[in-house]
């Protein structure tokens, strides 16, 4: 592999000083000409890293640093501490709102502080884009829709800021609410981008059905209008905004049956206008809704995994032809990959880097074809271990130490070992159950340690530690249910010690133990699977939860500006809803007691009660009460915003449901179609490569590392040599692992389909990108090739 | 064809006295012979129409009838007059819960009535269970389940019935809640029938979830006990039972959130438990079960199709056997085939007969062979017509009618047409909203009758009228959003007219004209879409609205027996939902004003009332209200109804859900894989087939059936030769419709698959029967093969 050291980079890239000296003679051993040269191929690396990086990251190439300036700009603002302050920058903007008026009360800040700590933070986000300005160029910075969206609302909240700091008081921000865009902007929150944009994607179904939905909506209001205005008893239809407002609410069913409960007492037969209407509504038009949604939902799933799985061929693609050589353009030899690997995966060891490139190296020659390195990303997050030649932990263990791990290892695999455990756990559900049913109301129970608490506990920590003992730390960690078993025991344990010492704050660990009894879910396969699939959703799951949290702030923000301190105890005699937020001293007999509506809690008087008033609107029952106690203290157009709530809520909670059950029925037609049981979550491995290393190669990687790649590290190089000699064998084979990823799955699943994107991709863009075949094209290049 | 006279049947069926003379001499032209012979293939005849009817019905063959005996109570057991009386017998018992005590006050019958009226149906059912008795014969009855089922029923009614009658008192008859069985075992209910068995089939993974949720719901009632239970302040935790009572209501969030209040007022922290416990069960459990059924669903209505088809296929192989003769063993010509269909379809014409043989005849040989008679099924429902000359109606009329029309028809079809007539719809709709907006409240609108009514009406009038002059009636009312439309109009006119005479109890059609406006939908494609799924959707949702009454009939039942008046106004005052049950005269100022909390409106006094509180706990807002209403009057095992209620409730819900789900996505699915536009619905003409008759043909045909079939009525046939002759062609083509069903779209989308399942069906189901295997087998068969 040595002999690559005078090689040419096909393309040069950025480098404009070095590639008229490169021309001269690349051969002569002239210093400068093979300084220039690895500057070059530096340079190179480092471009086909960015490439490979923007692959991963779904980055359009567009927004590619196109020569050294933006590159310097591109390195500062791609790391992770420029990352991390982003994401700083926008959380403390989005925190503010806990101490800005309205604020939580012990939380509140003057004016001055909190409006200075704003305009901080907004000049920080001014200085990242600044950064991005650099790296972008003028032109594409215009042209990138996200960056020109929050450039704007950061000039609008500068103004407002400073006139905050100008006047010493808060006017009427509802511009605040735009301030989650730039924790959507930050590069820790791809996922959340991705669940707005599938949420947009979504919307045009959905309204499609939504006015459908309006529309009988408001049918069924004249209708009614004209059938139960005439009844004075009943508020419901009195008018046919009335009307409109309260079909509304039927629709989430929350004022069911009272608002049928005026005119059915009046005629029994004046039921059926509500039941056609739920039927209609509620049964059929609701369904239809999750229905196109999910049929969308379905479509843009696949076609986000296509084109994402399309940029990453053509981010290998870029990357490829930025690593080939002159002398050799059809192929990358592992000085050149690990090059690349220096930059791509900086904290990657040399054996790692080196492994890759073999478990890459299909064909076994000593160059990867591009063909070899499309596979690039499946091979990138293996974690590389030798394969041991024992099965067990003990195996080197002297034997009498073995023969007892052994037994125990065998105990805790055997099935009556799992059975009395799941057995012990049922026990203690049911001890569980009788106890709490037996304590007295108000008794302080969480200060007695029953007996029986004890002794589960040990049997329980008897077993995790024979679990560990047998199977080794390392094999019991590795599963999720181990994972789960040993932190709840620890859990149980330290409310054990908190009880013992009296750590009052720490009390409510203890009220977990019943957690346990879920082990007994493992008992059948299909619970496995549910809770499988829960675990593969859950990074899903929070940034949905993320998103939704998004729109809660917007929401909380204009919902502060307008409606804090507006609902308070007996706020709302005047409306239909006094009952709920009546305050009065009752006398009964002789005693007095307070008799509460409690409803003036569901505020917006600060951000925190915001978010539980939003939560409560979110369950939509009796939201509207909430609003209309709002309505009675503002305008009737206040309705518009909880009316605009609900329909918002609606959309997200639409996705998350078709976005549970395109996962769930993904996973289940995935182990129907691969016959894959699914069966031992621990037996799962996930993703595994092996490659297998003889003495002689691990020497040769070794001496070309040392001499000729100048790298210093290389102790793992080198631990390596030493575990090839100790064992004796020849060759040793590395086995490489990563757990299974959504993407693996869809690979398989859309096997066939990939075949065709893949044709269809080779087909129409054999152009992916002007760069590098400008270059290929152009006549210096070709010059160069018949120089060879 | 007539060579085939004297062709003896391959299998004899039935018909035990004949065969032996048979055996004789076929050919001789002995008439005792030659009727014997008739009679056996009438027989066959018979007996293959029966085979076919099972196929189609989707009846097990081991409960088809086994002789000549049995023949005859199958033959009286299964026609539409049986049926009605069977469908009668059971809605009448159904019935009768309108009349016996706790009675709807206007129907009540004494005792005497309804418990002879009941004695008198029992009768009936007894009567028809006799007639299955001695068509299926003992050994099969017994082996039948569900019949089993219904005769233990019976007799335990028989017995209640006599016991009442003697009695003179209805005592407490629980056992009213199986009379549905009745209904669902009725022929006209198949789709009933299927439903409950999907519901059944869905229940074992649907229970493991439910498991998982009532685990969740557990822990959270003991952390919930171990939390709240020392505010006095909260009724909610205050014991074990109450606590997980209060998590079941706030799973279906119907006291959200008033159960979070009390806590909430004491710790702003509490909100966490609420929101941990609905995020898990709510947003997460519940779309699960929703995905795990939906799963489920799919997977069972693949098999359903599968096994249909299958069992269909073999019905039609059944029935083929017994329609070849000895001679030809391998096809069936016209004359065997007419037989069959004067069984299996006595309403249909010679002409259809020949033509339905025609369509099957692929090969245009004389005969049929099995490949060709496995379409049977699709054939069976065509409506057969001559292909037009011409494409218009008024193609035959003289030149100056010709004109107008043609005109006419330009005009309808032109874009610039059905655009104003959107455009007069849309005004229209906006008339209505600002005429109701600006209505004075309680004045008594529907008398009067606005001029701008008259215009719009009068302009659908003339629309309507154009359009059928211009397309033809056939043509236009061939349309659904055709008929739609003129329903609508007409209905607006019955409108108009009952106000003009002033007939009272007539005036809600009037309301209706907002349904106008529904034709706006036509514009999008996606309407389109959904609507026509929605059609398609109907008759599934009319049985599985079906289903749901039959839950709501037997648990009506229970609530009547055990809370019929027991809740009454003030009824409930130690309840913590004394509130909703209150009615007091409260004097504000100097008027006295009824205050009604209206719920003692929702009992169980009698069945209707019954069935609109069953339909409020579907809807579950304030379901929780009726419940400790209820409990509070009787005992604390009162919410175990409720509670059951709701579960079966949202098992028979997500079933819908997951129904309209798969068969939204399925129609999507199919008209991506088909690339088919689905487009415009008055283009989609379902299934066609075609077939061209020459005139030798037919007059051979008219020939063959007026001397050799002895078929009486032929006029058809003779339609068809004249019609031959006008058209002075030498060949008519005769084309075939019917409207496309589910299956037609399965047999699409599962093209493949298909195929597979018949190769496998062949490979397994050599012998799908034993009846005529056995006979093919026997010596005798193989003696007279060797005869030919």
């Amino acid at each position: 592999m040595a002999d690559g050291d005078d090689d040419v980079p096909l393309i040069l890239t950025w480098d404009d000083t070095s590639s008229g000296l490169l021309e001269e003679d690349a051969r002569a051993p002239d210093p400068r000409a093979q300084n220039s040269l690895r500057q070059s191929w530096e340079m190179n690396y480092q471009e086909a890293a960015i490439y490979l990086q923007e692959g991963e990251n779904n980055d359009k190439f567009f927004t590619h640093p196109r020569n050294a300036h933006a590159l310097r700009a591109y390195l500062f603002a791609h790391n992770h501490l420029f990352y991390v302050m982003e994401l700083l920058t926008a959380v403390l903007l989005m925190l503010l709102s806990l101490s800005e008026a309205p604020a939580v009360p012990f939380l509140r800040l003057d004016v001055y502080v909190h409006a200075t700590l704003e305009l901080l933070a907004l000049v920080m986000v001014a200085f990242e884009l600044c950064m991005k300005l650099r790296w972008l160029g003028f032109h594409t910075f215009i042209r990138h829709k996200r960056t020109m969206v929050k450039t704007c609302v950061l000039f609008i909240q500068f103004i407002e800021a400073i006139v905050v700091l100008v006047r010493q008081t808060s006017h009427l921000r509802v511009t605040r609410a735009l301030r989650p865009i730039f924790l959507v902007d930050c590069r820790y929150c791809g996922a959340v981008r991705r669940n707005l944009r599938q949420i947009f994607q979504s919307l045009p179904p959905f309204i499609d059905i939504l006015l459908l939905l309006l529309f009988f909506m408001v049918i069924f209001a004249i209708l009614g209008f004209c059938l139960f205005s005439a009844n004075s008893a009943d508020p419901y239809f009195s008018t046919l905004e009335n009307s409109i407002v309260s079909l509304f609410v039927l629709l989430t069913t929350a004022n069911f049956p009272d608002v049928m409960m005026p005119a059915y007492s009046k005629n029994r037969w004046s039921c059926i206008f509500f039941i056609v209407y739920l039927s209609i509504e509620l049964y059929f038009i609701m369904n239809l809704l999750l229905a196109v949604v999910f049929d969308t939902f379905n479509g843009v799933e696949k076609m986000k995994f296509k084109s994402l799985l399309l940029h990453k061929r053509s981010a290998i693609e870029h990357a490829f032809q930025l690593l080939v050589s002159r002398q050799r353009p059809d192929g990358v030899c592992l000085k050149q990959f690990d090059g690349l690997m220096r930059f791509y995966r900086p904290r990657m060891t040399a054996r790692d880097r080196f492994l890759t490139f073999k478990a890459l190296n299909h064909s076994g020659a000593t160059m990867l074809s591009l063909q070899d390195s499309y596979k690039f990303y499946e091979v990138i997050g293996l974690k590389w271990k030798a394969r041991r030649s024992g099965e067990h932990w003990f195996d080197d263990l002297p034997r009498t130490a073995f023969l007892i791990f052994k037994g125990i290892n065998l105990l805790v695999k055997s099935k009556a070992f799992q059975y009395a455990m799941y057995l012990v756990v049922a026990i203690n559900g049911i001890w569980i159950l009788v106890e709490t049913n037996m304590l007295n109301v108000g008794v302080s129970w969480t200060r007695v340690v029953p007996w029986s608490y004890i002794i589960f506990l040990t049997i329980y920590g008897v077993e995790v530690l024979l679990k560990i003992t047998g199977l080794g730390p390392l094999t019991y960690f590795s599963s999720g249910w181990n994972l789960f078993d040993f932190s709840v025991t620890v859990f149980a344990f330290l409310g054990l010690m908190a009880l013992a010492f009296d750590m009052e704050p720490f009390y409510f660990i203890v009220v977990l133990r019943p957690l346990q009894l879920l082990r007994l879910f493992k008992i059948k396969q299909r619970y496995r699977n549910v809770l499988d699939t829960m675990f593969e959703l859950f990074p899903r799951m929070a940034s949905l939860g993320l998103t939704l949290i998004i729109f809660y702030y917007s929401f909380a923000i204009v919902g502060m500006e307008f409606f804090a301190d507006v609902v308070y105890p007996n706020c709302c005699n005047t409306s239909t809803v006094a009952e709920s937020y009546r305050q009065i001293n009752v006398t009964i007999g002789n005693r007095t007691v307070l008799e509460e509506g409690y409803y003036y809690l569901n505020n917006f008087n600060n951000i925190l009660s915001s978010f539980v008033t939003l939560f409560e609107l979110t369950v939509v029952n009796n939201w509207y009460i909430t609003m209309e106690g709002v309505t009675s203290q503002t305008t009737h157009w206040s309705r518009l915003y909880f009316m605009t709530f609900y329909i918002v809520t609606m959309v997200v909670m639409t996705i998350i449901v078709a976005f549970i059950l395109d996962a769930f029925v993904f996973r289940m037609n995935y182990s129907r179609k691969n016959r894959e049981p699914l069966d031992d979550p621990e037996d799962e491995k996930g993703i595994v490569f092996e490659t297998e290393v003889s003495q002689t190669e691990a020497l040769q990687t070794l001496d070309l590392y040392k001499h000729t790649l100048g790298v210093t590290n290389l102790s793992s190089l080198q631990d390596m040599c030493v575990a090839l000699e100790r064992s004796g064998h020849s060759s040793l084979v590395f086995v490489g692992r990563r757990s299974r990823t959504k993407c693996d799955l869809s690979m398989k699943m859309y096997e066939e389909e990939i075949q065709e994107w893949y044709e269809e991709y080779s087909r129409t863009n054999l152009q992916p990108d002007e760069t590098f075949h400008r270059e290929l094209d152009s006549p210096e290049a070709s010059a160069t090739n018949s120089i060879n």
